[in-house]
């Protein structure tokens, strides 16, 4: 199989966006994808962009991506989070994954980072072997806390209440 | 007690290591803090600062602080994250964790991001109860995967030697 990897452009936007939705039909979280091709070009493509996206294609059809931004540890210092690693369903056990995954920790060991981190659904078991195959360290004692809009509106109403 | 929160500064930043070491240790990775004061000071509060930090203080003592930076997540768009929310042993108990918490959520709500996110560990129920009061979700679904410098390392040669 020939595909090859390059950086995102803004004209692959469409494409990228419908991976997104792709891997939040997979998360079992299918109407979680609020965000609009507007946002994710003005985000990832404009003047100082919120992350860095690489894709995998075959003649000229998209077939996978990987999606980047910069962290900061108060541990390690500044750090790259791996937002998104999706395939489409039809191409994936082709290798257009690790080739993905390869890139970037090739383009994070070029930054110089001190860590490259991100996040796999527990009962993700193929990512998980995949994902300690290579290397990473996949830990079990943290859970990810999230204040949501809703929850953000409702506890800021209180506490001005409160007040 | 009066404390009163406020941004911090460039030269809040040995009392902010401090912070980060004293959380260091209370979540049992004592020798996990390789950044150094000098780091902090260039990412944090030179051009374009990787994140920002509030911290409480009582006469000029540094009891708490609350480091966030963004991040951009493909469902939901920009997200501020909550990377550190940390009080001083002998303050702990008073509502400094909680002000800064709020200061958190006020910054959110003003940056109009569709969520805050952070991490805490499966054994740290104090904090977890404090979370879910405020109507954050606790999330138990999601494994922290990590490669780190080391794992990089190795990564980067084993797919040299396989090209």
């Amino acid at each position: 199989m020939h595909f090859s990897t390059r950086e995102a452009t803004i004209s692959d936007v469409p494409e990228i966006l419908n991976l997104i939705r792709e891997l939040a039909v997979f998360e079992k979280s299918p109407h979680a994808v609020v965000v609009t091709e507007k946002e994710l070009e003005e985000s990832g493509f404009g003047f100082q962009p919120a992350f860095k996206c690489f894709v995998a294609e075959q003649a000229g059809e998209i077939l996978g991506m990987a999606l980047i931004y910069f962290r900061f540890s108060t541990w390690v210092g500044r750090t790259i989070h791996l937002e998104d690693l999706i395939v489409k369903k039809a191409h994936r056990g082709l290798g257009i994954g690790s080739a993905l995954y390869a890139l970037v920790m090739d383009y994070a060991a070029k930054k110089k980072v001190r860590r490259v981190e991100w996040v796999v659904l527990d009962w993700n078991q193929n990512a998980i072997n995949f994902y300690e195959k290579t290397g990473a360290l996949v830990l079990k004692d943290w859970y990810l806390a999230q204040m949501d809009e809703e929850g953000l509106k409702r506890f800021i109403q209180t506490q001005n209440g409160c007040i």
